[in-house]
């Protein structure tokens, strides 16, 4: 039995493709993610992507299918203030028409507050050189209704000066098999934490940044949920250096809530 | 034919009134008034309100049916910061459990930020002397996914100081059957606001806040949208004295959506 080679034959679709001579378009989204399953796309699909919304979006705009490339993948329930996604187009409207279309059709809960023409060989996942993201924890006595869905409400006394130092320790170049989910299929677990700080902000808020050269499934939520037990002083003797060193994820805490997390910077 | 009569007879639950010795509790609640039908209780129900919502979760944890009343309704999707209620209990539960108990049994929509024991002679509504609202808009080309259903967007740009000069001939004691809904209730149409201001924030957000003895159904969000025309230059000739003195809402602006209104303080 053969079957024609759909992928990488020399179909019309191929040669189209090498004589492509369109522009590349880069987008800064903001979207709230408690209604989506996640940035990608999936093949089994349960529930809808921020991808394929924006996508859709863009196909009916352009009258072209789009195929759209994020700094990388958001998790279920994650937000962005600046997620980085780019595509190719052969179309020829300008920057300003499309972002203004494109926020007129999207759903309220993803929005494009940027969007320029770039040289096309920019590409938003491969050109990352760091991602940061802000895990937001309201730490005071009762919870908020307007922020419910965006921070995680952690009612308990935490001691910020010890996580703060404890967080030092990541900082650097490392194994941070600890800090992944089991169901990750990343093939490396070594990724680099550029900066990673505690801020303490008003009406209780606490802001955990972090700013890295990649993430592993679930890393930031499990580091946080970490550092909130070592605040908590439920860590006992042991300290995040140690667990990060065990690279064992059962000596890491608990992996805190989506809605804290937010993607708010990618750096190229 | 004869009746027991219900309301003012001399049975068991006007006598157990009468007698009544319990405490008075002091509310201050935040809400997210999209999904909601306003605050009050409304005899032909067709959808939940913030009161009813608030009083059954209050039933289950006392085991008393309870009346919650608040310093006044607000409308279908309108947000508060800090509206204050009050009921009557016989319950000895102490103001701190009570506010734990309710924060944990309440949907997060809705949270109770302060809690105390008052003389049983305060009255939420009665006792109010003033309440504020802020309306906010997102001024700027683009909309926000992380605001949304919490501002206003509108796009074009506004004469900031032209809406704050015509907003200050609403100061004062006027009859506002001008930016009253057609369908409101109210007897008299005069009231008296205190404050109006309108300041430009980070992030292209207007606020205009409004302190009055009372509102009338829809009054903030008629007198913003009437500003809005005003510093759009939309209004033309006309100003924001003129329409109040016409007393004719069809001279006043559109009624802005209840997502951007918030009431922030009520004073006593």
């Amino acid at each position: 039995m053969t079957r024609p080679n759909k992928r990488r034959g020399s179909g019309p679709r191929h040669r189209a493709e090498a004589r492509w001579e369109g522009r590349n378009i880069r987008l800064q989204i903001e979207y709230d993610g408690s209604n989506y399953c996640g940035w990608q796309s999936q093949k089994i699909r349960r529930s809808k992507t921020i991808q394929e919304t924006i996508e859709k979006v863009l196909r009916r705009v352009l009258q072209e299918k789009i195929r759209l490339v994020a700094s990388g993948r958001t998790d279920a329930g994650v937000h962005a203030r600046a997620q980085v996604a780019n595509f190719k187009t052969c179309s020829k409207i300008s920057p300003e028409k499309l972002q203004n279309a494109l926020n007129g059709l999207l759903p309220e809960d993803i929005s494009v507050s940027k969007i320029e023409e770039v040289p096309v060989s920019f590409h938003s996942c491969l050109g990352a050189k760091s991602k940061t993201y802000r895990y937001t924890i309201l730490n005071r006595r009762f919870p908020s209704a307007l922020l419910a869905g965006r921070v995680y409400f952690y009612p308990y006394p935490l001691d910020l000066g010890l996580m703060r130092s404890q967080a030092k320790s990541l900082l650097g170049r490392h194994d941070f098999s600890a800090f992944c989910a089991s169901n990750s299929g990343a093939k490396s677990k070594i990724r680099t934490i550029r900066k990673i700080s505690v801020k303490r902000k008003k009406d209780g808020l606490l802001e955990i940044e972090i700013e890295a050269d990649g993430f592993l499934y679930n890393m930031v939520r499990n580091i946080v949920g970490t550092l909130i037990q070592i605040g908590r002083g439920k860590q006992g003797a042991r300290n995040l250096k140690r667990v990060l060193d065990s690279k064992n994820r059962g000596l890491a805490g608990p992996c805190v809530p989506a809605g804290g997390l937010s993607l708010i910077k990618v750096q190229y």
